[in-house]
């Protein structure tokens, strides 16, 4: 089951990308390197990080399969997505939620700090559309607007206190993901942002 | 033989950068990094993905010291370098074509499958340019113009074609590089350019 | 004492990635992550190209407490940030001297080129500005104004130069460094800048 959610983030991300690359006026070679660099942007550069080269998506095929059929699946549909919007929108929610339990265990594998592991697993789940947003020379979205790091760190906070409780590693996956999830959603429903500083 | 036509590329490729930089009116030292990012961001991005750090050009000084000089030459003959165009395009594209199957050989050796190998001889030839117009804040060109990394990508289905045939190593690199640098040069010269899709 | 002067250097970066970040309306997330980029950015450059993973920051948690401390205290005393920015470019500057010994140490013992170790210690004083730009979206301010990688690559040749007289090692460390620092503030009290030059 958790392979196929991996999958579901994957596809938005990579459909994400495109519609950004889209909008930019990029040609079609543009297009599918900005729904790559999306779907995989965080999981390399936590890899890269910790030093497991080569990278992940280098090593398992599945992600370019599906990252190509997506893109592609994009591109036909594009005038259609605009129906997909609120699947896509969850699809790209529980992406968040996965990604960010993936890279925090990532990195207790890796012997690291709490702190650090809860950097990683935002890292993964958010990077991919720091990079494409700097591809399309735009402030990364990421920076400004939404809840979405601070989902992925609350849940990643989550982790580690139900971490100490006597339950199995795979429902402290599942309630951590799931918090990040919840967050998000609650986040997007309520119009809640965080206060931005100004001079 | 592919020695000096691999300076020559990573001459072509420092010069394109050094005249982007100086049209960006960064100073000198501003102007050095971008001609020294152009011509060994790609390879160093390779290398970092597939973990044979430390990178290539920090172990073999040619690469610096070509560098260097190129970007001095075209400082001062920069007022002449438009005469020069023509054979700077040249140059660029057959440094294209090597850096493609430098990448795909690379990738080979680190055992990685052909798809992932024809991604890496694609990102050495194409990602040093990236890095310059992300540097200089531009959209990278190569989203949205030209058969660039079309042509890497069609000549790194060539060389994984050919190689199958019973011929040897050295024909299959110069003839697959060849590809690249045909049909870049055709593309130029017929103005042809991927499709782009408008919402 | 060094390590006094580091975690200076640490805050100042910090900070100016804080400054930067408010100017542009960022949120509360991104404020942090660009004071954390500036601080730590060329570090991890450094450790990625040479292939010392998992990075600095990861392994050593002071960097992340110091950060963070430091993001808090000047988000809350911004308006009063001003008052402070005598005292701030002058961490700044002694940050810079000092990650520059730092990044060429480094380099010395990965066995690479004086040259080669010279650029990294320029990379670990400058590279966190430059990502912290980027990630703005604003052409890096080092490839425009300023003696400053100046400062850091003069100082690592003098580095080099010393390190053939007969002295201590922690001599070498400290002239070296001395010499970015001086040449940086003699630069901005005298309004010293490269050349740029214009087509």
């Amino acid at each position: 089951m958790f392979f196929t959610i991996d999958i579901l983030g994957t596809i938005a991300f990579a459909i994400s990308g495109v519609l950004v690359a889209i909008n930019k006026k990029m040609d079609l070679f543009g297009i599918l390197i900005i729904a790559f660099v999306t779907a995989v942007g965080g999981g390399t550069l936590r890899d890269l990080l910790i030093g497991d080269t080569p990278v992940n998506w280098m090593k398992d095929m599945t992600f370019s399969y599906v990252i190509m059929a997506s893109a592609i699946f994009a591109m036909i549909f594009r005038s259609k997505i605009n129906y997909l919007r609120t699947s896509l929108f969850l699809f790209d929610t529980i992406g968040i939620g996965l990604y960010t339990v993936i890279g925090i265990d990532k990195g207790l594998n890796a012997g690291l700090h709490p702190i650090i592991c809860i950097a990683l697993g935002t890292m993964t789940a958010s990077f991919g559309g720091v990079l494409r947003d700097i591809l399309c020379n735009e402030i990364p979205v990421i920076f400004r607007k939404e809840i979405y790091a601070t989902a992925c760190i609350l849940g990643g906070i989550t982790y580690f206190m139900i971490r100490m409780l006597p339950i199995q590693d795979n429902w402290v996956f599942i309630i951590a993901g799931s918090v990040v999830i919840a967050i998000r959603l609650l986040a997007v429903k309520f119009k809640i942002a965080l206060p931005t500083i100004y001079k």
